[in-house]
């Protein structure tokens, strides 16, 4: 056993004395899910922010036991999410700045995408999923036609990628004297196109998705006041015409879905719609060459496995050269710490 | 983001950059579930151990895709189960030892129970059992009367409380020129009461449980050479006639599905039991005063919130209370390290 103050600890150490520990938390790590799904559900986060700092005066305002709420509390202390001093709980700097409804980039609507059914049951079976190559819950688990999944990413995972879509379009710079057209493929909620937008006056937005997760993305362009630059092109990035001449394509967390032949495939397409020095960027989870770092990144291949036939969390060099293969001339890696994914920008 | 080697790092330490890493690894923590779960389904650690240790040989090996083993095996790599070195896995000295099939401390079986649709689905909505104060599975959760789970338990369990046992028969010493009557209550997989058997040939058993219970704690004692000395006592504690004159009584893994009025009870029958200087030997998960730490005992109130009506991790001060109001004149506590669990002995 061995305690980093009052967090359980995963340490890489093996020369300690053997230790059931981290095979318990790891199979009983279901509960950490479950538990802090309940909390956002009871709002308990946001009532501590508001002052509530006693189990007496969080179960009268969250409307629970006080025996259930003193456990909770307890069970997020030992798992880092509150602090407790004598008999009151107060937030941690992260949970006051994402779990708390009173702050601009709380991040609890999150689990109505990460733990909908459609993503949780991708993973009731993983062994089978290891023996077939790919997702068991169906032939094309979460990227069938118009799967209804869409929609709720584009609805709950907006505020987690505004800063990524801000670093990038600040990262990306545009020639700011002539019109600039980009398409934003599988556009979701369409931060990443309406965040270039915002930062570009001269440039307009095509946005590609399903027809309904293009009603999010509409929404929020007015929202973000871009709506004047503004198109829609709904259907699937593999059979919609995308038109010719873009200056930008982008393409966030759409490739690692797929299988290298069908996106080297969507790729040649991409190139054949970008104009002469047009750029495609891709953002993913983009392990290093060893593909166990960084943890993230690697660790979303187990995603890919369960939810889709083929897709993985590809290598730089991977996608480097399935861009070459597609046509592209040459393809740049960019970090965008503190953010878990990484930047490809890959010239036409 | 904070990286430790290749493992995610829980920090207490919050005066880092404002990170959602811990949100998402616990909001994703039923995923590391679902690998284990599979890895030990697969069979994967003893492959390694027999010498397969390229994705090609285990896939052959497990009967699995070479994609799916290579993707299972990078994730348990990034959360510490294994070691990669350029394209090869080998286990950890914890895996070696606790998650081969070759190991004599093989501890995979555990899975039966932890991850029993009983257990699991305990954590269906935290959120009501916060609210109500206890179980929402049923009535009366995993205690209801001859609840199956406890067959699982007496199964699966054994394993991993054999070193546990051995410590406390060394621990609680008897004296070897006499008959010495021990009850082992709710006794499971029985090795408690088993234990003490072995260790002294002067000591005679009485085990209870449910009925199909014991069938599993009489197989172990023919197993462990003490049938001979090994009767048992079928029904529930709170309703059968215990006899008299004990010297111990064993009450593992026990008191803990209760609440303090009717462990009281509970304890009022154990002490009347009992011969003069007789002990009660109480094996829980018994967290500091804090009710936070250390860690595992802690967080178990929160496996007593969701599966039974009334349970908790007392604190021994709760314990020594109860023991008290129930006659016991005093109560000492004893530490089990390495074990996350602690030992009472309460005299009569």
């Amino acid at each position: 056993m061995e305690y980093n103050g009052n967090v359980m600890k995963n340490s890489a150490n093996q020369s300690e004395q053997p230790s059931l520990e981290r095979f318990f938390n790891t199979v009983n790590a279901y509960q950490q899910t479950a538990v802090i799904k309940g909390a956002i559900e009871l709002d308990l986060f946001t009532a501590i922010a508001e002052g509530n700092t006693t189990v007496e005066a969080l179960a009268a305002k969250c409307n629970a036991s006080e025996r259930g709420m003193r456990i909770i509390c307890d069970y997020l202390t030992v798992w880092g999410f509150l602090i407790k001093t004598n008999e009151t709980y107060g937030l941690t700097q992260d949970s006051a700045l994402f779990l708390s409804r009173l702050s601009p980039a709380y991040a609890g609507s999150t689990i109505e995408f990460l733990l909908s059914p459609m993503i949780m049951d991708s993973f009731k079976d993983i062994a089978a999923s290891v023996r077939t190559g790919g997702t068991v819950v169906s032939q094309e688990g979460t990227v069938s036609h118009e799967n209804p999944v869409w929609s709720r990413f584009a609805r709950a995972m907006l505020p987690i990628q505004i800063m990524p879509a801000q670093m990038i379009a600040n990262l990306v710079q545009v020639e700011p004297d002539r019109p600039i057209k980009l398409l934003d493929l599988a556009a979701g909620h369409g931060i990443f196109g309406i965040s270039f937008a915002q930062r570009y006056p001269n440039l307009e937005v095509v946005a590609s998705d399903w027809a309904p997760v293009l009603d999010v993305a509409r929404e929020n362009a007015q929202k973000f006041g871009v709506s004047d630059r503004y198109k829609t092109l709904p259907g699937s990035a593999f059979e919609i015409d995308f038109g010719k001449g873009y200056d930008i394509i982008l393409l966030t967390n759409f490739l690692h879905h797929f299988d290298q032949e069908t996106i080297i495939k969507l790729l040649v397409k991409i190139h054949g719609a970008l104009q002469t020095n047009g750029r495609a960027i891709t953002l993913d989870f983009i392990p290093d060459e060893d593909r166990i770092s960084p943890p993230t990144a690697a660790a979303f291949s187990m995603m890919m496995l369960a939810s889709t036939p083929g897709g993985d969390a590809y290598t730089f060099t991977e996608y480097e050269q399935m861009f070459r293969q597609a046509g592209f001339s040459r393809s740049e890696l960019h970090s965008l710490t503190p953010s878990p994914q990484r930047m490809i920008i890959s010239y036409g």
